[in-house]
């Protein structure tokens, strides 16, 4: 049986430590406090800021999430986030995806200032992750950010591994491919036009799924020596509409060395590293006024 | 035998277009400038820097090099690099690297403003690179932006094909890897503390060398079927002190199917990608102002 990578105890460790940071710039007069812009109500979205909202409030930092009508105009919508971007009081901020059709060509992550984009989506804040300068002031996109503090905290040395990464987004696959080149790992990118697909995953040590699609990764994609550590990045529904990723964990699980679930693996982290990066806006902000 | 990738008539094509662009922004009052600062006097670096000229010169546009003594304090160089920045006559400008020790902690690529920076250093954009909006006003950094046009040039398809690059700088490992991603590449991005190397480049049907070891990879990285394309980044001296790359070349050319040569290979399509982005920096400037 494979070792279960469950989010939920790293989350409360690391919550508690953030819980202590957010007390300790209380008592200095600031209250951490991320805003999120919300446009429409795609119900995912709404489920995700909520979840986002009350994790904050749950470490003593405040939220508020603030509502845009779907139809809301372009002009009207960038003139918000500049709004909140040069509020005094907000440390944090975020644009929830994916966003209206109307407003999807937007790049959302360059219109919040580097030093607020808790996304970790903007131009500079990924430089930082491509030249491995991640150091006490640089904002790390979330699900990377999650993926390495799990494998930090069950202290899988990455130096030398092999990982496959599938997906080549610019908010999941490249910044993790970064990353982990920068701790050693060896990474190979591998994405929708990947031929052998099947070989790479088979010949690597950790093989990550960042695809979008129900259940794809199967035993069939992975080393006979059941010796693969397995990340699931997915969010998807199966047919009967019940959440699963993209590795078909009931196929997988006695095949790998260790996997994470879905729900209550990356996902999770993935709001653990939004709070830690909010303290870390605010701490920085704060050192710099 | 291989096919010899050499960049003279490449280089001789592409100059001939630049030469024409820079008539055309002459004739409309701009005549496209380079500034290049070079600290001390590194001797291949004056070298560098002397080519560099004479191919902008070449193309019709200017081009100074200002030359700091070794021991310039940091104000200076610095407020040297501000003041060229503000130049507005000036479109390109880079530092000559190495610096010297004093320096050598200093990121010039981000004391560049972005639309002049021919480089490719610019966090804005190597972001460019990271998302794949290399569109009309990207600066791609140089060497990976001279082998995408050499494989293109040659019409190599890089599609599905599986890419081991050997370094992992941020000057070429790197946004190489980016651009062949961005590409339909699939990578694999290798460097000192790879395991299996070998293994990785016998799969690999293109082999990207940017280690900066003297003839590193011989036959023996390359699979038996002598199919692959063998590009060298490398630019060292052999024992005898003769040029030569990080590929052993003579080993290598009746084992591969294209192979790079070094010199007259990758760094030729350098200093062409070098004008390249001058020409567009001037282009886009005189467009903007």
């Amino acid at each position: 049986m494979a070792t279960v990578l469950k989010a939920s105890p790293i989350v409360k460790q690391y919550a508690a430590d953030l819980k202590q940071e957010c007390a300790k710039l209380k008592a200095n007069g600031i209250t951490p406090f991320l805003k999120v812009i919300l446009v429409g109500q795609h119900p995912p979205s709404v489920t995700y800021t909520k979840n986002k909202k009350k994790f904050m409030e749950g470490i003593g930092a405040k939220c508020e999430i603030l509502k845009l009508d779907e139809q809301v105009s372009e002009k009207v919508f960038i003139e918000t986030i500049a709004s909140v971007a040069n509020d005094k009081e907000v440390h944090g901020l975020f644009v929830q995806l994916p966003l209206p059709k109307a407003l999807a060509h937007i790049d959302v992550g360059q219109l919040v200032p580097s030093e607020k984009d808790v996304d970790g989506f903007h131009a500079n804040n990924l430089f930082k992750v491509l030249s491995g300068d991640c150091g006490e002031k640089a904002l790390v996109s979330c699900t990377p950010k999650g993926i390495i503090t799990m494998l930090k905290h069950h202290k899988i040395d990455v130096t030398g591994k092999s990982v496959a990464i599938i997906g080549r987004s610019l908010i999941v696959g490249k910044p993790l491919s970064m990353l982990l080149t920068n701790l050693n790992a060896t990474v190979t990118l591998c994405h929708s036009r990947t031929t052998q697909l099947k070989e790479i995953t088979k010949g690597a040590d950790i093989v990550i799924a960042a695809i979008g699609k129900a259940k794809f990764i199967n035993k069939d994609y992975l080393s006979d020596d059941k010796k693969t550590i397995v990340i699931d990045v997915g969010i998807n529904y199966d047919a009967s509409g019940k959440l699963c990723g993209d590795v078909d964990y009931d196929d997988v699980e006695n095949h790998c060395s260790h996997i994470t679930p879905v729900p209550g693996g990356v996902g999770r982290m993935t709001i653990l590293s939004l709070a830690q990066n909010l303290i870390k806006a605010a701490s920085s902000l704060a050192k710099d006024s």
